[in-house]
């Protein structure tokens, strides 16, 4: 099978809708370093680093137009109210500009909606002029609760809906981008992470609606690119 | 292989040795209240819960031996030490009496066992009364690693030091307990987590050294006792 490239869509379109992302327990300074270089180099939108590097990766990339953004209540989401809107603050007064939040899972499995978009919509407001990304971790969900997940990510103002931490049994897939494009129809962003590793991943989560791709093969699939359109 | 109990070691001996631990992303307010219930009936240390269940867990805990623990930084470690010691004085504000911090890794892996201490002592401070046991993720660390990870651990007076959290690529290895308490010398706890599930795994983590156990099939391990003790 011939890779698809979108078309009209250059290989510096398509780093300009990848976060570069690095969220190993491991993850060292110089490994972040590297990543920055690494956006700056492709045109990434973002790095998304642990909440340790933040001040490390905004130094870096400071004046360049890649964004540095950061994680809350990740993986597994199930942190109090109160700490989400503090880390959430901490993060963006040190430069943070994108804040990927996991929802609690346990209002959505529980039935409480109204709770959920309460808890999105303040981590939203601490994090002020950073967008906000709703992990809502797709394959612990039904497609019911996938929806309700997505209209409570809209209503409480969040910019994107993101299908998977990638630290759950498995993460993003074709269907679920699917179902939450449809969903958020235009309104907010939607972002595939999570396993997506190669061109032909990407441009099929790009096909199914996504918007924002998150992995840590950015530098792979961009050059997969670079290398099919040379042909 | 006949199932070898501790000598004078009751099941209620060994249960008070146990950690009842419930850490899944879905984790409901039900399962947590079963599991509080749970903790009474098998008269468990304590109840290892999230953050957002810790109100809860008090509530149902209230009179009772059983402690209410939760995790800060869980389970990747890579939060500021900010943010460790928000989560901590809030974990301790609302009744947590145990607290299982995750190291920042990076730290030991860029040899700065000075920082890795002043994470822990920080942790400790804000725990006031709350124990402190630390988990530093083994299956990441080399021996000279896990020897300094549990060295800063004795340094900055937390109680315990324990191998996993149970979201790595590996858990408790019996070598690791070994070595993690011929460093402790007794002079602090050592706990076993992540893939116990067994009696007979259990045993072999308490030979090895191991003074408390982390698991969530506690209810299982002491009625395999229970069943090993009526034959």
């Amino acid at each position: 099978m011939p890779i698809i490239v979108p078309e009209g869509c250059s290989p510096a379109d398509l780093a300009s809708l990848i976060d570069h992302t690095l969220l190993t327990p491991t993850a060292s300074s110089l490994q972040v370093i590297e990543l920055c270089e690494e956006a700056v180099e492709y045109g990434f939108a973002s790095v998304c680093v642990p909440p340790l590097h933040v001040s490390l990766a905004t130094r870096r990339l400071y004046g360049s137009a890649v964004k540095v953004g950061s994680v809350v209540g990740f993986p597994c989401g199930y942190h109090s109210l109160r700490q989400k809107v503090q880390e959430t603050a901490d993060l963006v007064a040190i430069g943070a500009q994108e804040i990927d939040m996991v929802i609690a899972l346990c209002h959505l499995l529980e039935n409480r909606p109204d709770l959920l978009e309460e808890e999105i919509a303040q981590v939203v407001m601490a994090a002020h002029h950073a967008s906000v990304k709703v992990i809502i971790e797709c394959c612990y969900l039904d497609t019911v609760q996938k929806i309700a997940a997505t209209q409570a990510t809209m209503k409480a103002g969040a910019a994107f809906v993101k299908t998977s931490t990638g630290f759950a049994p498995s993460g993003a897939q074709v269907d679920d981008v699917q179902l939450l494009a449809q969903t958020a129809r235009g309104r907010i962003g939607v972002k595939a992470a999570g396993g997506v590793r190669t061109l032909s991943s990407c441009q099929e989560m790009m096909a199914a609606g996504a918007t924002r791709i998150g992995t840590s093969s950015g530098v792979h699939i961009v050059n997969e690119m670079i290398a099919s359109t040379a042909l």
